[in-house]
């Protein structure tokens, strides 16, 4: 299948893109630019597309974000709370309709180029924080996705019973770089290590029973 | 209640903003602009909005469009078809999953502002043409609205068993200044009265029993 992926540039859909081309399908990387925060990400994302040969497509939702006041996401005003995603105050980083507004665009793209899949990286672990990444609203987009255009386009969403600790094996076990990734929220020089990302990630390389290979030159990500 | 609504400065939208205000409700008119070769209709909705004494938002989303090949309404390269919607070659015409697109972007917007519900204008002429306008894509589109944030967003589609001719019947009795609106799919001096836009516009006045207001300003419209 021809499979367009989202691609943020961060662990999970880094890890995606592999778990797909191992599975023999042709990806398409797609970032979705909505003037989010932590756009450090998006220039990882390039750099890491590179290095599989893959031509990667960038796509500007023009100012958007600018409408979206009250996310620390999408909001300069609101700071980025630190802690665990548990903690109630996380909700804080929620962007209002981000998926839908960005599975619709990269969904849009993927119909006009011919995919038969769209592809994202929403797992387990984030739909205690993030309302549109429960598999309710994962299964209602699958819907849309059906019956949006004339031809049906599939909605995939692979890692949506996993764990973040078991896309950091599958990862390992591929060999995904994940020194190009980036994950912090901040969108700092160096990761913050305090962000809800930052301790999820930790986390996950702990679950998985590895360092986090970004360690090895960012030394301030306080992992294990 | 607060609804954010969805305004082309087309006819539809604009009976929709007129209709819902009749019905005591606190409307919010946004526009979007995703690269369409129509944009023309974008200037008419800022103006119309004047004359209404409300403040137009337009949410540009960047060079979404420019990815969108083969729709004859966001590549210049394809020719706008003449004719009836009912033919064939409006096809070309679809913009790949425009209104999941539209949607996501107006709802996000709607929820950071604290709306109720968010309303389009789609009708019952439009599905025949159009596959996101069709009843099923609504009601999954409803449901996603219900499940995409912690807070449910209702999504609002008065018009979605009612002709085009229903349209202008209502805009006619609650004064809908029509000669402010633009409808033509070719954005032009003048409406080029031949595209599929100018065809049904023209229908559903003859449907109204009533000439269309913008004739007493555009001589062009080959209408009654």
């Amino acid at each position: 299948m021809k499979i367009m992926v989202i691609f943020s540039g961060g662990m999970d859909s880094a890890t995606l893109l592999y778990h797909l081309r191992d599975k023999g399908h042709e990806v398409v990387p797609i970032g979705v630019d909505y003037g989010q925060r932590h756009r450090k990400e998006l220039g990882y994302a390039r750099q890491f597309c590179e290095q599989m040969g893959l031509h990667y497509r960038l796509l500007h939702l023009g100012q958007v974000g600018s409408f979206l006041k009250g996310s620390s996401q999408s909001d300069a005003a609101v700071p980025v709370p630190h802690g665990h995603y548990a903690a109630e105050n996380m909700k804080l980083t929620v962007v209002p309709n981000r998926n839908m507004l960005m599975l619709a665009a990269a969904g849009a793209v993927a119909l006009a180029e011919g995919c038969d899949a769209l592809a994202y990286g929403a797992h387990a672990g984030d739909h205690t924080i993030y309302p549109d990444c429960r598999p309710t609203f994962i299964q209602i987009m699958r819907e849309a996705f059906l019956n949006c255009d004339w031809k049906p386009l599939q909605l995939l969403v692979p890692f949506q019973d996993w764990t973040k600790g078991m896309i950091a094996r599958e990862g390992i076990r591929l060999g995904v770089p994940y020194e190009l990734t980036w994950t912090c929220y901040e969108g700092g020089e160096v990761p913050c290590g305090l962000c809800g990302s930052c301790t999820e990630r930790a986390e996950a390389f702990r679950e998985a029973g590895q360092a986090d290979p970004a360690l090895r030159t960012v030394v301030a990500y306080p992992v294990i």
